[in-house]
């Protein structure tokens, strides 16, 4: 695997091969869900491109830039285990040089949910997806499901201005016990870490009241929060029961409609989502 | 010359052209000042595409998008005496579909000047461009001086955003009266188009105290401001010594600093420039 670290260097190269060519962008700190994205490239796409970037535009000035998980030689052999031919690394001085001031907004949809909890958040991404998708041209890009708004948003960015690649979300992946796999997992105390795998718990009992024929979102939030309030540790942000396309609440759930929760755990912030169908 | 009327046919015939693609952006109603960003192409280019969008979203509710000039036939003969190879002119319905909600946000260089007077325009300006760079994927593009704010503004965020293409300005061409060429000079009665012969006189008078040495912009402004007084038919928007870069207003012209002005005849607005060089 070839690691490349300026933009210059990642054009020339993009600009030789010639085929498909498939773009997993991380923030690095890489578990088995990110690995999921570059599997489906490798099967799907003639090269595949990883890009490591810890994109300081999209956390906010109380978030975890500054103590964001990093381990740039476990990726490294993390990706060149999974057969990816090249990891992009740009340095932020270069990606946000003095006098940057271009941003890219996807309007209402990035405003609920977590957008409205970490205002800005959303326009860091769609900027930085955009910058990453001008300098690696692929033919498409992976993103997890466990970002479900950031699917959404980018969805709709690439659609809005004619992004010229294929959007494929790939399944979230989960540890044994249902917690999603997320670089944020590792900040949990061992007690928090127990107590998470009532995320998914709850997910299950919605997706089971859904089943049953439960289509009332407020009874089965309700259900959800119950759970979530027996973990003294657990403080939830939002629970939501949402139009997949804008995220706007439903006031009656309906095929394919997603379950989304984010919930802190002391400073920990975890997301999930689940579709009903 | 072809016309290309769907963004899929635009896609399709791009990908078909092996070699450089210059690419010349209009609002249609075409003119000697278009023309030229024409020329440029064909001589440095393989292809020639240019496009005609009245774009909407550039347009503020009071002004004069409904009543924009428009002159299909004429435009296509024009074009096609130039020997553009394509012109792609897509719907508005298909450009901005039902929930279309992602824009493009150059920042501090689009609140000044016209961005002050025209508020939102540089942000539909930048969203429209972006979307068109994405559809047609050009090796250059090519935009005229006669909209300086625009040039800036456009060059900063293919800077910012990655876009990877080569930006071309091209010199304003001017009547023989030296008034710029636009679009909107149709819209003049015979007093206003007489008077409007000002606009280059104050601005090559401003050029004429620099070349003297003249270095105070305020003492420019009020010759220029002068000048513009004496036809009673214009009214002065603003005049401005700025920047080239950052667009703001100078303590003291440089060489380069561009000197620009916005006057209004009735109800057509003119727009000018010239650098100090």
């Amino acid at each position: 695997m070839k690691v490349i670290e300026t933009i210059a260097e990642m054009r020339k190269i993009r600009r030789e091969l010639n085929g498909t060519v498939g773009f997993v962008p991380t923030m690095g700190y890489l578990h088995e869900g990110h690995l999921s994205l570059v599997k489906r490239s490798r099967e799907a796409d003639d090269y595949t491109i990883a890009s490591i970037f810890v994109n300081p535009s999209q956390f906010g000035p109380e978030e975890d830039f500054e103590c964001y998980p990093r381990d740039y030689a476990r990726d490294f052999s993390l990706l060149e285990k999974e057969q990816a031919h090249f990891l992009f690394m740009p340095q932020a001085t270069e990606m946000y040089p003095e006098g940057f001031d271009t941003w890219v907004d996807v309007g209402k949809v990035t405003e609920l949910l977590e957008g409205a909890i970490r205002p800005g958040h959303f326009r860091g991404v769609a900027t930085v997806v955009t910058k990453l998708f001008n300098i690696v041209n692929p033919t498409r890009a992976y993103f997890g499901q466990k970002d479900a708004q950031q699917c959404v948003v980018i969805r709709k960015m690439v659609k809005d201005l004619n992004i010229n690649l294929e959007m494929i979300i790939v399944p979230t992946v989960r540890e044994p016990d249902g917690l999603a796999m997320s670089s944020r997992n590792v900040y949990l105390a061992p007690e928090e870490r127990q107590q998470a795998r009532v995320i998914y718990e709850a997910l299950r009992t919605a997706h089971a009241m859904w089943v049953e024929g439960g289509r009332d979102p407020e009874v089965i939030k309700k259900a959800m929060l119950k759970m979530m309030r027996e973990k003294p540790l657990a403080t939830v942000d939002y629970i939501s029961i949402a139009s997949p396309q804008t995220l706007e609440e439903l006031e009656w759930a309906e095929p394919h409609s997603i379950v989304s929760l984010a919930v802190r755990f002391g400073k920990t912030r975890l997301i999930d989502n689940l579709f009903l169908e």
